[in-house]
């Protein structure tokens, strides 16, 4: 076997939790992470990048396991406060949390760029994978609904994803490039496979897609992309994905997921509880395997994590 | 007697505690607050307003009575956090306070004055008294050192006033106005008494005076205007007065700071410690009282500012 290099590319919670089996299995010179900063925004003057954050947190030992968001061992008492003030409180930041944003707002008003700040911040935490925020550019993702179109953690948060979704525009992707820090990670070594990590195919990966030249390194990647699906028996593993896909007139399932990628992708990982799918999947040209995907452990991480570097071998050796 | 109608001016800890003395005495109708805003400076990207915050926390029943400054039953997680993040820490923010600074930095940028938002904040804190920012342009002290021109908050928490001070900049001041917020609650009805509370004449006092029309405020002002000594038995009653004052090569006394004012002050408030030094006060021209100004319990604190509104009336029935 050649060295591995393996590209994750992930949103927040669902995703982290596969990119922590990938780092339980595989070293900093050996994977690095392509996380959607499309869920950054501005609150209260401070920039906070959730699933950056959750992502940092998860690899760090310091997330909080039971919301899968923000940190363990937190305490509310600035949220209190501000309350108490009248100040916005519909996004929940702990004590702990709230340093990372005042952290980042501060470095990046002083010119740092968002890659800087999170190599910054995670190596502060000890992590020191490549964590490649997916541009450096302002990138936001916005979604279309019966109520308007909303920022999105005014839907996912504040909204709590109730409107009824018609569609998604994604603010400034004409404007942002391939993170130059991610493209140096490609030209120092090819990747030897690149995992789409269970996260939400519209609000996680398609920001990421957005990227100018992030698709077409995909589609010309000599390595095997594969995908793992973030929908198990017609059901998100977590957040709104399978809601979106009804409300956009798709069934919810993973193989709707696999053909959302099949332009790209090699592989598929589905759960066995859709095993009747993986003919179909297999008909949009993609391979498939089928493990337990959900993980409730993290020994079910490094399963998953192990399943899905054992299938982009597979895939290599063919 | 008349209605009250007094004006309080005041910097931090020492001042605020001699306000709460008169709040408790007179009702939000009788009794205004002038505040120190010269040591607000921009902290972590945030607008910390340290001696508008003292007051407000004081008067509200939520400051931190041991240290004086930042509020009760505080924790300080968010500080911990930053720490290991890397950040700057020399300026300890706990996690309550960090509310204020987060929603006045919020109000300022949304193009609130930092008078609308104290208005706003102390409201919320269940403070109906006008407390007016002395400006609500940027004045700043600077404190020229033996070590150089430093910020006040530089000098005075990250070097511990420890730099030997020769004199000081109020950075700012010709482009000051005194806050027509004041200038409103003047124009209502004429006050009946100030009273300088016993702050540092250098960087609590003297940056209120520098403000466009303050000074000229308090020469031509009919009702009594006195101050209370903020130095007792040669030392100051909290922080570097008397350092500074020795630094300067004035004496370290009561006398030095009734000599400071007195081109404006009609009556000047001694401790009985330095009843020894009335007549060369009454020397300048002001009236002297003589009372325990020393305030450790919230008795000495309505006993004091009794005095002072009893001082007031005496003067003022001359």
């Amino acid at each position: 076997m050649s060295a591995k290099r393996i590209l994750a590319i992930t949103g927040g919670i669902g995703g982290a939790k596969l990119c922590l089996g990938l780092a339980k299995i595989l070293g900093s010179e050996e994977l690095a992470f392509v996380v959607n900063s499309a869920d950054d925004f501005r609150h209260l003057g401070l920039h906070v990048s959730p699933d950056i954050d959750t992502l940092v947190y998860t690899l760090s030992g310091t997330a909080n396991a039971e919301t899968g968001w923000g940190r363990c061992d937190e305490s509310w008492n600035f949220m209190q406060a501000l309350k108490e003030l009248g100040g916005e409180s519909w996004f929940a930041l702990g004590d702990k949390d709230l340093a990372m944003h005042v952290e980042r707002t501060r470095l990046l008003a002083d010119g740092w760029s968002l890659t800087e700040v999170t190599k910054n911040l995670a190596s502060a935490l000890g992590i020191d994978y490549p964590i490649f925020p997916m541009c450096d550019e302002s990138l936001r993702t916005r979604v279309e609904t019966d109520q308007g179109v909303l920022d999105f953690q005014t839907y996912f948060v504040r909204e709590r994803c109730e409107p009824t979704v018609r569609g998604f525009v994604y603010d400034g992707a004409d404007r942002s490039r391939l993170n130059p820090a991610l493209t140096a990670w490609l030209d120092e070594a090819p990747p030897s496979g690149v995992i789409l990590c269970p996260s939400n195919p519209y609000v996680s990966i398609e920001p990421i897609l957005q990227v100018n030249g992030m698709r077409d390194f995909l589609i010309n990647c000599q390595a095997p992309v594969v995908a793992v699906s973030p929908v198990v028996a017609g059901q998100a593993i977590k957040g709104p994905t399978v809601k979106m896909m009804r409300e956009l007139g798709v069934p919810g399932t993973a193989e709707t997921v696999a053909a959302y990628y099949a332009d790209f992708l090699d592989g598929f990982v589905l759960d066995t509880e859709d095993e009747g799918q993986a003919l179909r999947i297999q008909a949009l040209g993609l391979e498939t395997t089928v493990t337990q995907s959900v993980m409730r452990s993290l020994d079910d991480r490094t399963a998953l994590a192990r399943d899905c570097l054992d299938f982009v071998d597979q895939l290599l050796s063919r």
